[in-house]
């Protein structure tokens, strides 16, 4: 069975459980207030070049941007993302659970649209009754989003002047973002440190077996930020478990070393696919491609190969995902591609 | 510089690392859906005499207290605990943050006793207010307690059956078992699976990296629990994360064999310590010492030792913990004797 | 300046305050235990034809549906709505503030359609995550709807349908019910009492100085709901004062009786100003016309007349709103309609 | 039956009725942005000597303190009380349904005291792990309190010493203001306002029929206060309800005109009870007497006078309490007198 279901189906990249194993032994302060909790958030900032920045290191990506979005909100606050944002679909009603409103824009091909924002804010702001509305107090967005499509520079640029224009926090969700960073784009870590108020760089679907690194790109950090993560149950006691893995997937480049060709392997199997006449239901330029197959097809296909299910295109037809990883081959898409 | 600061300095054993390893290249499906994981559900199960168990995997002891109360409390429900429970101080609000209070009791030698908590129950239900107040939901213990306490086979049973009289969830917090089950203690872990509706095993103290297994006792799992547990942000992408940790730790008995080593040093160590004179805050029988030491001794061990500042006990003396760990040697325990 | 901005700009209505004086002097159990709240909810169910109903006095809206929404909802579950309803949109995420969110579908007319929310139901059950998603776990309307439209029996029945194939109590807020019942319709209380599982008798817009009755219709107010309705900071200590108002509007057919007129009245604006050429936003048959203006005509306009503003309906029209009340005479509309 | 069960058992004060009345046909903007509203809150902060004030009104005692507990506190934050505060015992979790721990101080006399405020604070700084605790972020107080008893000037002004050197916000309950203000008392309204960030007058116990006035003391009102109270369901439609209300009780002294002689008649009552030989549980100087009664004559007494059960004081007495309010009149005391 091909394995293309997602990107969390294997353990973590090899450098990443050498170096769990190499420091297994080094007694260590606990709750992320040890040396190599230090080291990986300096490298992290250098990454960034944010020398500026706080980085503090969570376990998951629901769990992250819960955490985040509660830090930043106000009571009366809810925090604006796209409509398919994974904080709006999939994560079970989390950001609600800390008493916050989700408020949706619909997407545009996965993405927040700029224009879209504000004209969100400002019909909020000219609404006689927006005393007894939630309010604007953040932006979410995802990079690579939902879809797997990524914001250029500019989109981000004018998305940025939107959320300084009303003094809204800009929050990046990175669970991919080694795929985003490593396909072809013109957005790099430092942009993303410039642009954001806060992010997070995903290890969990990036080569760890858990992990995702919070960068608040300017000493903006909340106050008791520790403490609120603590209350949300999101602090481990042994730092080193997130911590570990991200001083590996940040020393000498590993993180996009390992993600580099997962991108080119899905970019390879969305041609080939096409070349075969096979049809998209969005055109992914990273490591999820998103294929429309006849039904009549899926059975043979899923005895063959482990897919994701996305939803029906039309009465004949599916649209199905398959991801790559950094533990993807290319022996892997070269059967996939004869299967296909 | 000797480290007894806690039981969680350390990495994870390195059988369990080994596991990790061995299985790392496994593709497995996510969220705990995979074979690791109802392979190591079964082996918990068995352990526990509990055939008709649910097993579920967390990663932290103060997430798994919040997912647990809130999964089982209803609205108005509190959950009773001992003055000095852990989820009444040291979870930063975490109970509160899901809508429920924390009902205490003071505590005896850091343990519920069966007949305050009937009391409280009663007092409660016979107060005409009561409608008024935060009703007793369930019933939250530790074992061993913050104290390194544990209960007797008959303690256990007195509290289990005022939690039935009740209609009580009994709820045991684990997070130290492994150093319980192995002190001198005529309580095991199918009395355990047998007295109380739900518990857990606490992995992250006992030879883990991270990973908490909880147990429903009898088929009591509450409904869409795992969307409860995505709701707090609880989930892991990579549900092998914890159970494979579990999966090792439960086979040919590791965790009690790792475990017990950690309570027989620490008795040599409380042992070594009255013969020479120390005094102790309290009488544990396991793997944690609360040791009075003069104050004036405290600047020269601290540079030989790390310890943890427990409470000023009077003007002239202080209150610290020494505690063992699996990864705890012989050495260190005689090294340390040495020294004090 | 006539005064059409809105149905709760009055007190109450004079027999209303008449029996707040009436039986002021008698002393009364608190919290809702005392003989005047039994003879309201008495009156009321007899109203509702529905023996086997259980009322409870609330204040307002919003916190009406916060408390029910609540009460109803298990942890894992939101509230399914149209896009426009007030729980999404006017109730600064009072519901979120309980940990539940509002799932939305796009309203018609200002309603929910029966066909929609079957769809939005079985979709939601056909996603194979949606064990990571927001449960529907009941259902909101609202009769008359923020639009002032109202659902015809068989609409109900179709809704009322589809909740009870998937199990999920329908909940209708009638914070305006006074002007559904007695306009254009074949919706009568006993209709809502069978077809809904609770619902509320609005008492601010309708003649009260405040109070909400919510009829839990089949014996299904939840356990210790009085409990919950306390946490929400929801319980009066004199419950005399929304029970007192309803056991007088609901003496002697009160509640329809000062309704009536204020449709009647609207309608009269209504069919005077379509007379006139004037073009409205939506058909209501209810006490709220939405019509729309030239912008140039707004200031002479706001000079004599206090309405809503709802929306720009283009760039040179605005949709403003003329509501009616039971304290609106004839005289005022006539004047009304010779001033537009 | 004479009715000494509470201060909540009668309706308003027939000034405070005929002020509803006067005004019912008065057409108001709502939500409280109207002008009654308006001299309402200007009347207050001239009672208070407190022109820097900011007054909101609210329409119950729970929902006032979880309003403005849950607006001042950060999330990681609790609210300091007194281990008696009624936000701590009988308001069913209001508190903890917002997130917040009650954090709690033991007693002295029904208060909490000066010295044990600051003592907890210190130890919880001292705690070398008060990062991973819940804050302190406010204290709350009351006055009257739980048990009648009051603060002297001299104690509200070292509590008031405590919080600012400590940067915490003083909230006073004044659910029973108008009984304390009217004692033997050096304690005024304007001591209360210089003296606390926030506090509430009440309406409810004091000749309203609901109502309490917010004042914060110094331009203090949270940033979107309203949008708050709104986001708690606690906001009313009608403005007017309390604000009339309030209106009517701050002209010309009425609040404190209609509560001296409950006072008066209580103390009447309590010399009257001492000189028979009675004993009481607390030394209240207010309109709350806790009388200690033998068991054996509860049932004659419940026969004839409405009181209300406190608790056991041993096998054979009652503690029960018997409330004066402004309604109660010189002949229901004298006819207790000659009763008991």
């Amino acid at each position: 069975m091909l394995f293309f279901v997602n990107d969390y189906g294997y353990g973590a990249h090899p450098k990443v459980l050498e170096h769990l194993t190499e420091t297994n032994m080094q007694p260590l302060t606990g709750y992320g207030n040890d040396e190599i909790t230090a080291s990986a958030a300096e490298k992290i900032k250098a990454a960034c070049a944010c020398p500026e920045g706080q980085v503090y290191f969570l376990t998951g990506g629901t769990q992250t941007n819960m955490v985040v979005i509660d830090a930043l909100l106000r009571p009366y606050e809810g925090v604006v993302a796209s409509s398919c944002g994974h904080v709006n679909t999939h994560e079970a009603g989390a950001i609600e659970s800390t008493g916050h409103k989700v408020l949706t824009v619909p997407h545009r091909n996965g993405k927040l649209d700029a224009d879209d924002l504000r004209e969100y804010i400002e019909t909020f702001y000219a609404d006689e009754s927006h005393n007894h509305m939630v309010f604007p107090g953040m932006v979410y967005i995802s990079h690579p989003s939902e879809y797997g499509t990524l914001y250029t520079k500019n989109e981000l640029e004018r998305i940025s002047a939107v959320c300084k224009a009303f003094d809204l926090p800009l929050f990046l969700d990175g669970a991919r973002l080694g795929y985003g960073l490593t396909a072809d784009t013109d957005v790099t870590l430092p942009d993303i440190a410039r642009l954001t108020d806060v992010f997070y760089i995903g290890g969990t679907k990036c080569g760890a077996l858990c992990g995702e690194a919070v960068v608040f790109t300017h000493g903006n950090m909340p106050r008791q930020f520790e403490t609120m993560v603590k209350r949300h149950g999101a602090m481990v006691a042994k730092g080193r478990l997130n911590a570990v893995q991200f001083d590996a997937l940040f020393t000498d480049g590993l993180y996009e070393k390992i993600c580099a060709p997962a991108v080119r392997l899905a970019l390879k199997l969305r041609d080939g696919l096409a070349a075969k006449g096979y049809r998209f239901a969005i055109d992914s330029p990273t490591n999820q491609q998103f294929i429309i197959v006849e039904n009549s097809r899926l059975p043979e296909l899923g005895g063959k190969v482990a897919y994701s299910f996305i939803e029906k295109y039309d009465a004949e037809h599916t649209v199905i995902r398959l991801a790559t990883s950094w533990a993807t081959t290319e022996e892997q898409v070269d059967e996939l591609l004869r299967l296909l």
